[in-house]
């Protein structure tokens, strides 16, 4: 599976949307595999085609139904969609949670569609190394939306949602889920609220709830004022205003430089990501590997205080 | 408040136990301080002489009312207790969500005791770093068993109970905490599982359900079996058989060798932990700080990947 000399062939069959070779690169992501710097290489001139939407929300707002609403009405509207379920699973049992994703399955034989469920198992850095290079391996296989849809609420969300360009909070009534998006930290990333199951009783409370904290923020002006938007995704409802809205945040997202400060920011994370991780390595490979556990063995001894262990380990590396 | 030549003296009163110069310490522990280094070295000396017991559950299990009475034995048995409550609050709101702590007033006068609550608001690096340093202050306070008190489950508190000796797991009947247990991971950390509200219905299946699941694991000779204890916190009953199951823990890392492992392996996660921070630092300061955004323009571009960004990156950090 993993043998570098499948690398170009892979990439050149993914270009023309090929699924299996798609899901055959993703899985080399997932497992941090040792061929993944010549799969970025293969990708590095599609940077920035796609759009990247996140989409989370608590568990029971409804993320499923509604990412197969979103990628119904991108498919009608002509886009290529690629759809990556995130699961920030714990690190030890390596449980997955992930919803329920039967009504997904419409779209399994639409060859404009890529739908993929990634983990975090084995991955150096967890979800938020691999799921970028997930994003540039879809968008190097010509999608033009790629939906990353999260599990719950919490930090591995909003570091997952800093890799999008559009953010979609999903909530429901009745869930408390306005003082939940405080907690959460998700107001500060969302780019539209979704108020799904919105014929429920509750709904014009949440909206409200939603408008309120909106306007105790503070913005500048030309400073995107998040959308809020109701919807009953299991019917179809309000979906399109979901895409208008996607649309809308894309249209100021390029007019106002921001855009591209994502995208720079985003990589500039990336980059630093690989870097440290290569530095970590070198770390652990310093004396044939034994000087960080004799530091380590000084430092329970209480001979050497952990600060000037570590800057130990670092003349090492640089004389090495 | 951070000024270097204070640190001296601040060391020299916690050692003696007054309880200003310790807040003052993990004050700035807290916020990341440059004196850190001098306050590392003074305390070096003080390394293991402690017992870090960790101490986690789902909220609502009681966990402040257990840690209160486990102050309350130890103080009995005549140890000097630290606590420290860690808030692995959100990254955005800061917000702690800390439980009732007005129990623990009761401890407040009592100069043998030092209670202090955290949350990882500015400091690189999160709490997995700032908590074993403001462990180091209290173990050079005197501190003989330090509580370190964390609320929910999830990752944060998997990193948390690395750093202890001794990790204790509360749960609940009727919580289904069997099985939250299990899902947060937290079956494989847990030295001592304190069944608290016992006297409640259900409190025997909760036993039954974490015997059946403890004979499930495979463990060599010699190995520890976590150890599970019946307790009604809230009365005072169990206590000492919590107490008890920690002292028995104490005497089988001693007798094992794993207690001189465990200090190692923390040591030696310290020690990456500040090496990779410092290394961080130099990897933005390169060129003026302008080496990383040059490079992430030209991965936003498309002109190269991030493995080669990061590799450049990496050249430019050598050649300095």
């Amino acid at each position: 599976m993993s043998r570098a000399r499948d690398v170009p062939s892979l990439v050149a069959k993914a270009r023309e949307g090929d699924p299996r070779s798609v899901a055959r690169l993703i899985s080399l992501v997932e497992n941090g595999d040792p061929a993944l710097p010549e799969v970025a290489a293969a990708m590095a001139s599609h940077a920035g085609r796609a759009q990247v939407v996140g989409l989370t929300g608590a568990p029971g707002v409804g993320k499923s139904t509604t990412t197969n609403e979103l990628v119904r009405a991108l498919r009608l509207a002509g886009h290529r969609v690629g759809v990556l379920a995130v699961d920030p699973s714990s690190p030890f049992t390596g449980g997955a949670i992930l919803g329920d994703r039967v009504r997904m399955q419409e779209h399994t034989a639409d060859p404009g569609v890529y739908i993929r469920s990634m983990s975090s198992r084995g991955q150096l850095g967890g979800l938020s190394a691999a799921t970028p290079q997930a994003v540039r391996v879809l968008e190097g296989a010509g999608c033009d939306v790629i939906l990353v849809e999260t599990v719950g609420v919490g930090q591995a969300e909003v570091e997952i949602a800093s890799l999008a360009d559009t953010t979609l909070v999903l909530l429901a009534p009745g869930m408390g889920d306005a003082i939940q998006a405080v907690k959460a930290g998700v107001l500060e990333i969302a780019d539209v609220f979704v108020i799904n199951k919105a014929d429920r009783p509750g709904a014009d409370n949440t909206y409200r709830d939603i408008q309120g904290m909106l306007a105790l923020g503070e913005r500048a002006a030309g400073d995107w004022r998040p959308q809020v938007v109701r919807a009953v995704a299991v019917k179809g409802e309000g979906v399109d205003d979901v895409v208008a809205a996607i649309g809308k945040h894309r249209e100021w997202l390029e007019s106002s430089g921001e855009l591209r400060a994502r995208q720079e920011r985003r990589a500039a994370a990336e980059i630093s990501a690989l870097a440290l991780g290569t530095l970590r390595a070198r770390i652990g490979d310093l004396s044939g590997g034994t000087a960080l556990a004799s530091l380590a063995a000084r430092v329970a001894d209480g001979a050497i205080d952990p600060y000037a262990a570590a800057d130990e380990l670092l003349s090492g590396l640089a004389g090495g």
